[in-house]
Formats: structure tokens, C-alpha cells, sequence
């Protein structure tokens, strides 16, 4: 038995409610915020239940109000609803952000009559601009009103979180533990200032990957996911680790992380399966493995939704790092070449540029030697891989074999250093004048600055 | 005294001749190779007299044929000619190409009846495509026979190091030493893969103040300097370990570094001054100040022209750190913000955008507390400071005024960690879709693609 994916994102699951509405958070203290088409700006996910919640937030040092408030919170393992705006990071507030972040979640413990340490709270947008409240309270008040589990109100929370998103990201899968027909949903949004580096705490873990490079990016990416399985919160966290190490962790668009990136998961137990417990470290019991194998499944697709839909994007390139010394080299050799400008660009050329990407690992943390180096692509997953440098020199591959390699939408780069046997997996875009036009923004128009 | 600025460059040092020519190295191997305009694209630099010789290689592990040369060479001491090609950087060329670089000093030597260890060499251009041999012995028997001192021979040089580069850049002083006039001359080019991170033997320092990032880039910097200044060649490396240390490793076009990275120094002595001497630790004499001066003022003004010619830049920011915990952490802090594709884009857009940058502060490896952090703009040098943020929240700036503060094509941003005295000043640029357009090449002319 496996997991597969059904219609429907985060009301799938039993006991979930959800909706969206449009309140004009996109000020910038102007009085001229526009917000072209009026997109719903803000979000309410609501469990029926009480229900075991996990999470993994920015490890930016500079982090937003409601990142601090969901740290500590989440750490009661408890929580019962998330409420997120979009247009406005909260981040760079000081105390009367902190303030406001606290406040949203008591608007809606009000509204619904819950203890406030069990709501969550989740902001995207600018950056040190404070929340307009007065907006925000009616948004609150009139999205509880339209609280519901059709799978329109669940796309309505992932049109909210949208900011430079050109399409919600959604998905929903559904397995059977123990006999108990379980679901599993998330929405995300992306879709610049992304590489996250999300750890548990906000803290930067001891042993970073990526301790001295860049790790995170921004608009932010947030993502909400929701669960009937029935499971221990101290497990639940462990999993999302994992699945978030494996995926929202493993991406880059602009190699900037956010102040705000956020990963939220409610597991509210309705599904009726037996309690999936165990020590922290993943027991291998088969119920478990179905849940991490789900978990995984749902965060990939959710962090390659993504990059594909990156600022400006016009490529998906996935780098196959082998061969490394260490898994910390894997890691720093897939960020070099992930966040090299000039290899981004040569792929919007479309040109394979091995010259670029060698470059990059020379200069990347790793450990490299030159003459071991193999640089190749293939079609996504795909096993025929055109070698352009083998040994750190070039193959007989012509110029045209290697630009037809570089041509689809989607490919992988393979980056063998034949000094080891760790590997790492990134997900990246390319460059393009789209993303610094988009980026760059219109000063008469600050709103449409984004964060 | 202090040294003043005149007309020329390397061949105004007494004794120094120079030449530049065209032979059509720009090619790939398809046999398509083409030259708009055919500049020139091979150098030829020579002292009458041997010269103490010091260099600065890039620190990148994937590192070029003539570095590879130089650095063995320089070891020596002493030098007497440079040739130097644009349009093929010689790297990833493996055991051929390191024969080439060979081969074109040999050329030299046996036109100039010198000993081959004393002529060195220098490649930039596109990666992993053998030297168009023929062009380039030709080219050398050429430029040997057109050698001359005329300040047209010197910027015939500064032309054919050009690759993608608008205009060449060169620069000379003059000052007296014991009484003698002495004078001091260089070239230099950019103007993509430009992040140079330099050590005397193109070995990683061991504790390298940007260790684990990026620390270079790639058309690749090169610059040829000439004094006829008397010299001990130890001296003189100290010399210039400080200058680059003071200028080009302080520069960032797309924090890409490069493969071919290299600063080359001849003092052939001619000037007649009194030789200066001393420990490698730089003594404290009048003359060797004003030495030291006059070099670190040709260094960093030949480094902020390869800033201000970045390729597509339309933004030169001279990005000032100061109160971070360690000099590393504000050079990492000023690295992060000046290789961040949203700060720079914003430039670009005449956006002040703090959040970016305090956003890019957290993710660096430096030490930042959120509070404490304050950032403005100024005019280059100003005293007035735009404050935005101070200790991390908006101040009452307008955004107006802080448009107003980077709307010039040249500004300061000043970043207070206020967290102990370590300063670091770094000069950047912005991102533009004219640099991607450039960068993106075009596969159907493999000709124009840049290294």
C-alpha cells in the first residue's frame, strides 16, 4: 500500500476548515496601496479539534514577529488554528510587531473561542512596515464567518498567501493506517527570496549544512499543512524535519532567505488510526514509514511547486551532486553552482556553460580537484547523461549536443567529484531579466515593491 | 610629497615596453570565431632590465594554465616580460593546456633572447577550449616586433586584455624616492566573474576572511603593474599582498569568482632610488610609506574602474560595515549584502529597500542582532547619512527621502552592527537585466558566450 494524491489541498482531511478573504493589507503607510484584482490577502485554517502541531521556521537571524510568536508556541506541541496574511512580512516591527503578531491570534482565539497559545500565526510581504490592525481585525472577523470544508475555501487560504506567486500551490494525498482511511493537504506559496534553511527552534543548528553561505531566500515560502493520522506531537515534529530537510531545505530561486519562512503542520488524529508513538528517532514500523513516505511526498511536490514557479524563472534545474567528501561539501558545492549568476544566466541562454559551473565549485566551500571533476546533464530522472567535462576536461561532446541537453523546461545537472561518496540534491531556477525586472520594482508605485 | 597622477600607464616607468595586437583568439573550436571590431586580443609587456616581480593569483581550486605557470614562476623573484591573451582563458585545459602556457612564454623568451623563467603569462576568455596555438605564435612573433614605450603601446595592452570590458583601464603616478623620480603604471580589466579573492601563491589562506562563500569571479580580473622603483622582490610582495588586500579582493561584480584571477608587479629598478628594503613586515620608512601609498592608491583606483565598467552595472555602492564582532563577520556581513540578487536588483530599481538588506544581514555568517542594527545611505564619502533603520526598526525617513539617497549612479550604504569595533568596506554594484541579457549569451554565436 501507498499514498495517493486526491483533489483538494488542506480541508481534505477530516475536521479541517478553512477560508480566504481580500482586507487590503498591501500598505505601505502611503494611503496608495493597491492591490491589482483585489487577491484575497488573508487566511484562516481552523482543526475541529485540538490537534498535535509541528514546525520548522527560518533560521535568519533578523526573523519576523509572528516566526518568534509560532517558535514558542509550537513548542507546546498543541495548536488548533493558523491565521496568515499576505502583503505584509511583519518583520523589522520591533515591539508593536511582536504586539500585532499576539493580537491576530487573540482576534481569532475570540472569534472561535479557543485558548490563544493554541493559535498560529503566519505573515508574507514587506519587509518594516507596520501591519495595518484596523484591516486586519475585519478580515479576521469576516473570514471566521465563512469558515468551510469545500475545497474552494482551501484554495481560498492558498490565493491569501500569494505574493509574487503567479498560481496557488496546493496538494492532497490520502493513505490507510491501521485500517483508517488518513489524508494529508498543504498549501505553500513561494516565490522569490527563497533558499530556506528551516530548523525546529528559528535557531541555527551546530552542525549546519550550510553554516557560512547563504541559506534562505525571500518573499518568503509558507506552508501549511494539515492531517487526520493520529500521531504524538514529539514524533510529528521529527518527521517534518525530515521532510523538510528534504525538500522546502533542498531549494533555491534567488539564494536570499527570508525572515519569514515557515512550515506549519496540524495533525488533529479524526482519521481514528491507532496513535502512531514512538522515540523521537523514526521507528521502522510500517504505519510510520507510510506517514514519512506520505509527509516527504506532499513537502517535495509542495518546494518544487515552488521553484517552478520562481521569480522570473524559465528553468527547473535539479544538480545531482556524487563523489563529495562530506555531505557538508554535497551541499556547499549544490548552493555554488545553484547561486552562481553567471550559471543561472547561461541557462536562460540555454547554454550548458561547464566552464561556469567548474568555476563555481572551485570556489565553493567544498573541497575540489579540478582534474576529478564530471559535469553532465539528462532529462529529468533520466539516465543518459551528456558528459561536457569528465576528469575536469572537456568530452567530445560538441557544443550543439550539449545545448540540446540544456534546451527542455526541466533538466538535471550532474556534478560528479570523485573524491567521496556523499551526495546532495538541490532544486534551483535559472536567471532572468524577468526576475531583476520584477525585482528592481517601481519606485512611484511602492506598493508594488515587493519584500 | 605624496605621489600625483599622470598621463600613461605601464610603459611610463622608464624601461618598460609594450605592444598589443590582434590574431583572432576568440574561438571555440568551431571555426566560426568572431572578433567584432577585431580589438586586439594579445599583450605584450617587457622590462629592459631584470625586475623584481611579485603576483597575486586566484584562490579558486579550479584554477587556470598560466596561474598554474605564474605562481611557480614568481616564486623566483625575478621577471622580465608578460604575455597575455584575452578571447581563451586556458583553463580546464588540463595537461595541453598547461603545455601551452608553457609555450607561449617560451615564444617570448626565444624572441627576446630571455630566459624562459622569466617571462610570465596571463589568459582570460571563455573555459575548457584549447589556445588556437597558431594564432598565438604568430601573434607573439608579431607584438615582439612592434614593442615600444609610447603611451599608445601601453593602452594597446589595456585594450587587448578586454573581454567584456567597455572601455580599457589603465592609470600611472609619479613620486620621488631618495631624490629620484619614480613612477608607477598599471592596466587592468573586468568586468563579469568578478569577485577576486588573491593570495600570493593562489593558496586558500588558512584563516581567509570569506572562507566558506563565494570569494571570486569570471570574465576574470587581471592587472599588470610596472615601477622603475629599486625594490627587494620579498618587499615588494608584501607590498602587494596589502594592495590587492586593499582593493581588488574587496571588489564584487556578480560574486562569481574566477578561474583566472591574477596580479602581476615588475620594479625593474631604473629609477635609481636608494633600494628599499626590510623585514616582510612593512617598515615604517618614509620612502616605503610613500611607495605603499602610491601602489595602494593605483590598486584600488584600477579596482573601482572594473567596479564602475561591471558588466551591465548602472550602480556603483561602495558598501560600508562598520561595529560587527570580527573583521570576518564584516566582511561576511558586507559579502551578503552585496551578492544578494534582491538588495542588488533594488539598486538597480532606485529602491532603498532596508528589509532586503537587514534580511540579507541575518542569513550571513556574521553575528547580527536584529536590534541593534542601524542602515543609511550617503553620497560617496558623505558625512549625511539617510538613516532607515535604526537599531533594526524604521526611522521617521520618508520613503521619498529614501529614494532620494540612491538615486545617484554612485552612493555609500553604511551598516552599524553596533556589536564591537571590525570594519569592512567592499565595492559593489547592481543587478541589471542588461547583465543578464549579456551573461545569457547566444548559443547560435558560440563566439559571443563570455567565460
Amino acid at each position: 500500500m501507498k499514498w495517493q494524491v486526491i483533489p483538494g489541498s488542506i480541508t481534505a482531511p477530516q475536521g479541517f476548515l478553512a477560508a480566504g478573504v481580500f482586507c487590503d493589507l498591501k500598505r505601505l503607510g502611503t494611503g496608495k496601496g493597491s492591490n491589482k484584482g483585489r487577491k484575497r490577502d488573508l487566511g484562516l485554517i481552523v482543526s475541529e479539534a485540538p490537534a498535535a502541531v509541528a514546525g520548522m521556521f527560518t533560521t535568519n537571524q533578523t526573523c519576523a514577529a509572528p516566526v518568534k510568536v509560532c517558535v514558542e508556541r509550537v513548542g507546546g506541541g498543541v495548536a488548533q488554528a493558523i491565521v496568515v496574511n499576505s502583503g505584509n512580512a511583519n518583520a523589522c516591527t520591533g515591539g508593536q510587531g511582536l504586539r500585532d503578531a499576539v493580537t491576530m491570534t487573540a482576534l481569532v482565539a475570540r472569534e472561535l473561542r479557543l485558548p490563544v497559545e493554541h493559535v498560529l500565526v503566519g505573515s508574507t510581504g514587506r519587509i518594516g512596515v507596520p501591519l495595518p490592525m484596523e484591516n486586519v481585525r475585519e478580515g479576521i472577523h469576516r473570514a471566521a464567518g465563512l469558515l468551510g470544508r469545500s475545497p474552494a475555501q482551501a484554495a481560498e487560504v492558498a490565493e491569501a498567501i500569494m505574493t509574487s506567486d503567479t498560481r496557488p500551490k496546493q496538494i492532497a494525498v490520502e493513505f490507510t493506517l491501521g485500517g483508517k482511511t488518513v489524508r494529508l493537504g498543504g498549501v505553500c506559496k513561494g516565490a522569490g527570496m527563497i533558499q530556506p534553511g528551516m530548523s525546529p527552534t528559528g535557531a541555527r543548528p551546530a552542525s549546519a549544512p550550510q553554516p557560512a553561505t547563504k541559506r534562505g531566500l525571500h518573499a518568503t515560502m509558507m506552508c501549511f499543512l494539515t492531517t487526520d493520522a493520529s500521531i504524538e506531537a514529539r514524533l510529528l515534529r521529527r518527521c517534518l524535519q525530515e521532510a523538510v530537510a528534504l525538500s522546502f531545505n533542498r531549494i533555491t530561486v534567488d539564494g536570499d532567505m527570508s525572515t519569514n519562512d515557515t512550515v506549519l503542520l496540524l495533525a488533529n488524529g479524526l482519521a481514528g488510526n491507532p496513535c502512531l508513538k514512538g522515540a523521537p528517532r523514526l521507528a521502522a514500523a510500517r504505519d510510520l514509514r507510510l506517514f514519512r513516505a506520505a509527509l516527504n511526498h506532499v513537502c517535495l511536490e509542495l518546494a518544487k511547486m515552488i521553484v517552478r514557479d520562481g521569480e522570473g524563472a524559465s528553468r527547473f534545474v535539479t544538480i545531482r551532486v556524487t563523489g563529495a567528501k562530506t555531505s557538508t561539501d554535497a551541499d556547499a558545492a549544490a548552493r555554488a553552482v545553484a547561486n552562481s549568476a553567471l550559471v543561472k544566466t547561461s541557462w536562460h541562454g540555454g547554454d550548458p556553460n561547464w566552464g561556469r559551473i567548474i568555476a563555481a565549485l572551485g570556489y565553493s566551500a567544498a573541497t575540489v580537484i579540478e582534474d576529478k571533476v564530471d559535469i553532465g546533464y539528462s532529462l529529468p530522472g533520466g539516465r543518459k547523461v551528456v558528459y561536457g567535462l569528465k576528469g575536469g576536461q572537456p568530452t567530445r561532446v560538441t557544443f550543439r549536443q550539449a545545448c540540446a541537453a540544456v534546451a527542455p523546461k526541466e533538466f538535471d545537472l550532474h556534478i560528479n567529484l570523485n573524491l567521496g561518496r556523499a551526495e546532495a540534491v538541490l532544486y534551483a531556477t535559472d536567471l532572468t531579466e524577468a526576475y531583476v525586472d520584477f525585482n528592481k520594482g517601481d519606485v512611484t508605485d511602492p506598493a508594488s515593491l515587493g519584500g
